[in-house]
């Protein structure tokens, strides 16, 4: 027991001590006991692939001294209890270096050995690459550059809890090439994240040839440099250096840490150590095996003491809070007038703000544009829950994975057309399955001149591909109010849109929504058609209704607010009692309300006549282009009396 | 006539010359007709943004004395016809600044001033951000990050065709913070690309704040020096230093240039100078408007000599070639036989190699799995059109944009999982209407057990979105072969869907396909349903038309290749003789096969019954997951007895 003050067995959760200032003791039997442990992770990842037939045993072997180093020596957590809300976190951005994460947990005993080889099986959640079906899991990765966005989300939690748990990220250097490290390279510069600690495994090789930095170690440290990093080069194979690089990051203030570890991909496998052409590949059962197994094992040391356990969580939080259950805030009684006018957008940052004074977990991320999604009200209100990433949309979605992750509820907002930019953040939020609630806005050709590049047409499209997200589209500021407290605390991934136009508030304040539910905002026992609406275009269809009433035909008119889920029951009685439908919608022809719609009424035989945008559009007003683009009301009417 | 040793008068575009050895004289009376070009565009950009009522005046400003630069001093190009091939081109990156782009080209003559005042009507192709509806526009802009991108694609392309035509991008510093300049930085200096130049336009202030790294010019420096690229740190309001920065750049070899302008936002317009709160603001028609003009007036200094259009194109290009018109590739007869086992990934490459020998035009590019997408059959072939972004998804198809916009037709290819993360750039290559060729492998739950991160099930809803975008989805070899050549040369963006396990090759040489095609592979008079398979389903289809057969049942099995366009005709048809529709796809319910053929027969009020994954997947081999989320053989067959 040179290292721990306090042994672990001493220990409960609910008696941690603070090891900040503590010297490191890197006596030779310590160091040894780490690189057996090492080496029993490189065996059990080669067993563990083998066994499946497939994975990454050489991904694994470069990256075994540094993760025996970070769960036996350098990070404190509760080994029983991955999610204590104040243990260092791990994220292994380099998602296919699976096994070696499920090693180290079979290690640490909450695996068992026999766990190691269902990898990869049906029946287990061993899968190729992490996710959150494991309680050691906060993020799923495995697709490259992300674990780093979320790792700062996770920095970002403790500082909004006051915890001074620590967060580690191992990335690989194949992955240094994504943008979206960049993007979180200079993020928790901005936030000054020391309490981030990443390490890259700069083994050199990646998929289909040498990784484009390869093993120039000064290519990655002078850049890590630039962006503000303390980075600090070390042999990724030494103990000692591995373990001295993470007491320099516990010291290093104001700044977060990058370890840029030269490794060789297959270490200690001389028929793969440090070659082309052994990525993601599982050694075959059998003399190939066998021999891999055969020279592993003889390196390992003989052992004066065993590798030691973690010491806990880092320490208490404040604890002068009482440990309340969190509690929920609410947008109260918003204070909008029938027939005010107000935008979509500046209704969602007037909720967001409120909702944050009554629940703390509620985060707000912004992309440099909170001037026009509103967003700026909860900074007003929150500045410390307010989180700028300035022009830099994948990691405000990445780091809000790792918000949610932890507990709190992220609202990252930008313009709807600029969450492509981080769609394949958005498809791992969903594997996921974390708390994210997204907001875009400047949906649709009805925010006017600036044009195409600035409207998001394929947005509704983009989310609802997602089986576990919700999409919500208010059309006034009172459903707007209403629904993003339904979307706060309704579980899993959410999304809302907002647009640009002012629009009337048609809903008064006693008016009831529900994730899953619509409004009929028109209805008579004569309609000759339904229209279905959502946002801007909902505004059409009541034009288009009294126009149509003008000349003696009653249409019905639908709010859908909520297109994922989707008020079938409704839809179809609609469908059944006006025989026909029309939809209408700020949006391209494919994955929005046309086809929403059609899903819930085609099962009966009805069949849905669409109007939405068709085309690549172009500048103009507002109200030219809603009109030239065929949504207008005029078309409505044109489409009813066709 | 200082500078120039042949005045334009005297030039015809066959007769260029070659200036890369010229000394720059910058007399004080060219800086001055310069400083006064530099004015004109302020007092342009101000008079269009008002007449409009939108638009970014002060983002133009800061860049005025750097546009004025490149279109009268350092660019080559042929001002009467922008599409010139040997023509320098300019990129703006920082898209919403469009009217000084627009300015620009009306001080050079190919617009005139009354066009400009057209800017953002709905009859004017001078949109609020620039898309190639205009000839001097190369790609769409204004979803930051993707200029730069495209910039390098164009610098790609000039390699390719041997000319040494240099490209320009402008960026903001706003959309340095973007990951995909990152990407780019790294991929030109991976590519040594001394015929790209950027600028950023640092004028230190975003939309809703200050920049992310505001004035800190060393901020910029250091990381673009970290990158690998020349940077020189300037005032980008003095005309001198902005010349003396481009004759740097282009003396500089082997590496790319990064001219960092020290700006104000607004320069030369007291009430908005260096001032937040001007973002995206024009000034108001009468005083406010009529103040501005007269300070800008006032600036104008007198002027000794005009200022000089450009010498025309930089070079003529190898004239040893003949100047034959582009020779297209073709597949030959594809070497398959019927029941040969065969990925379409695989075949995917082999195609590509064969298209490639014929048309020195097509380019691949991979993001480090050219080994699983199997790209690497073209790199062994085609080297020198080979690019290798390593991991970086968004610059692989941002400089496939800017190679297709420059002629090239190029064919990025990755895990179709991980075309989420270009989404944005997708869909900016959609406004765009560029030839670019994607291609996505690893579709589905079918990839088996490294889990849900590494499946697409997402990706037809995320293209089929896109109105003008080709969607195919062969199920074998041979069609795949077929496809891919017809997908070359067909117009516009455009997506094939690849599969990672190997599929029987079902269609001989004779076999004809089509760009909106489908095929029937069984049939008959007594078909109690048609089942609508694409990629692998087609075989579980199959597999369930052999069963149903035993016992007495006829289905009709479509193989539907052609997502988009769709063969709606031929679908209907099927609908009304077999009276049920079911469609089984390896893709999420929304947006894909099934919403495809509802599109097409719902019209007629047929139902399309849907087998399809339905909730975010697992680990698991192949035949267990495709079994496990409903769309096997099994599920056929009990959908059609159901």
């Amino acid at each position: 027991m040179l290292y721990h003050a306090v042994p672990w067995e001493g220990h409960t959760t609910n008696s941690f001590c603070y090891y900040a200032s503590r010297m490191p003791v890197q006596s030779s039997s310590r160091v040894a006991a780490l690189r057996n442990v090492a080496t029993r992770l490189r065996i059990d990842s080669v067993l563990s692939t083998s066994e499946a037939g497939s994975g990454h045993p050489t991904s694994c072997a470069s990256a075994a001294e540094i993760v025996a180093a970070l769960f036996f020596s350098e990070m404190r957590y509760d080994p029983r209890n991955p999610q204590n809300p104040d243990n260092d976190r791990f994220v292994l951005s380099k998602g296919h270096a699976a096994p070696i994460l499920y090693s180290a947990w079979a290690e640490v005993g909450l695996l068992t050995r026999d766990d190691l080889l269902t990898l990869r099986r049906i029946d287990s959640d061993l899968e190729g690459h992490p996710t959150p079906r494991l309680s050691f899991v906060d993020v799923a990765t495995g697709s490259l550059g992300q674990g780093i966005c979320a790792a700062l989300g996770s920095a970002l939690n403790a500082r909004r809890i006051k915890s001074d748990y620590r967060t580690y990220v191992l990335l690989g250097d194949g992955e240094s090439a994504e943008g979206s490290v960049w993007e979180a390279a200079e993020a928790a510069v901005h936030e000054g994240l020391e309490s981030l600690c990443g390490i890259t495994d700069v083994n050199g090789l990646g998929q289909s040839g040498p990784s484009i930095w390869n093993h120039d170690m000064d290519a990655y440290a002078s850049k890590w440099r630039a962006f503000g990093w303390h980075a600090v080069v070390i042999d990724g194979h030494d103990v000692t250096a591995i373990l001295d690089a993470f007491e320099q990051a516990r010291r290093t203030k104001g700044q977060p840490t990058m370890v840029l570890a030269r490794t060789l991909k297959g270490k200690g496998i001389s028929i793969a150590e440090g070659k082309s052409g052994w990525h993601g590949k599982a050694f075959k059962k059998g003399p190939e095996l066998d021999g891999v197994l055969k020279e592993l094992q003889s390196q390992l040391l003989p052992e004066e003491e065993p590798a030691q356990l973690p010491d806990g969580p880092r320490t208490q939080r404040d604890r002068s809070r009482p440990a309340a259950p969190p509690k929920k805030g609410t947008v109260g009684t918003p204070a909008y007038t029938l027939g005010d006018s107000v935008a979509t957008r500046e209704a969602y940052g007037a909720a967001l703000a409120k909702l944050g004074d009554g629940d703390d977990r509620i985060v707000a991320l912004d992309g440099d544009v909170k001037n026009s999604t509103f967003s700026e009200k909860f900074e007003e209100k929150h500045r410390d829950r307010f989180v700028q990433n300035f022009i830099a949309e994948q990691v405000m979605i990445g780091s809000a994975m790792g918000l949610a992750a932890r507990g709190s509820i992220p609202f990252p907002s930008t313009f709807a057309a600029f969450l492509t930019r981080a769609y394949d953040f958005i498809r791992m939020a969903c594997i996921s399955n974390v708390n994210i609630k997204m907001a875009g806005s400047h949906a649709g050709v009805s925010i006017g001149e600036d044009g195409p590049s600035q409207m998001a047409l394929e947005d509704l499209a983009m989310m609802r591909a997602q089986p576990n997200m919700t999409v919500l589209y208010p059309c006034d500021a009172m459903s707007t109010e209403r629904l993003l407290e339904l979307m706060a605390y309704h579980p899993g991934p959410a999304y809302m849109r907002t647009s640009r136009p002012k629009t009337p508030v048609i809903y008064g304040p006693d008016e009831k929504f529900a994730i899953g539910g619509l409004k009929i905002l028109r209805e008579s026992t004569k309609d000759a058609a339904t229209v279905i609406g959502g946002g801007i275009t909902v505004f059409e269809a009541l034009k288009a209704y009294d126009q149509l009433q003008k000349i003696g035909i009653s249409v019905r008119v639908i709010d859908l607010y909520s297109l994922q889920p989707i008020d079938s029951r409704s839809l179809l009685r609609c469908a059944r009692e006006t025989k026909r439908i029309i939809t209408v919608e700020d949006h391209y022809a494919t994955g929005g309300i046309g086809d929403a719609v059609a899903g819930c009424v085609a099962g009966s035989g009805f069949v849905v006549e669409r109007l939405c945008v068709r085309e690549i559009p172009r500048s103009g007003t507002p109200e030219q282009l809603v009109d030239r683009y065929g949504i207008s009301s005029r078309h409505i009417v044109a489409a009813v009396t066709a």
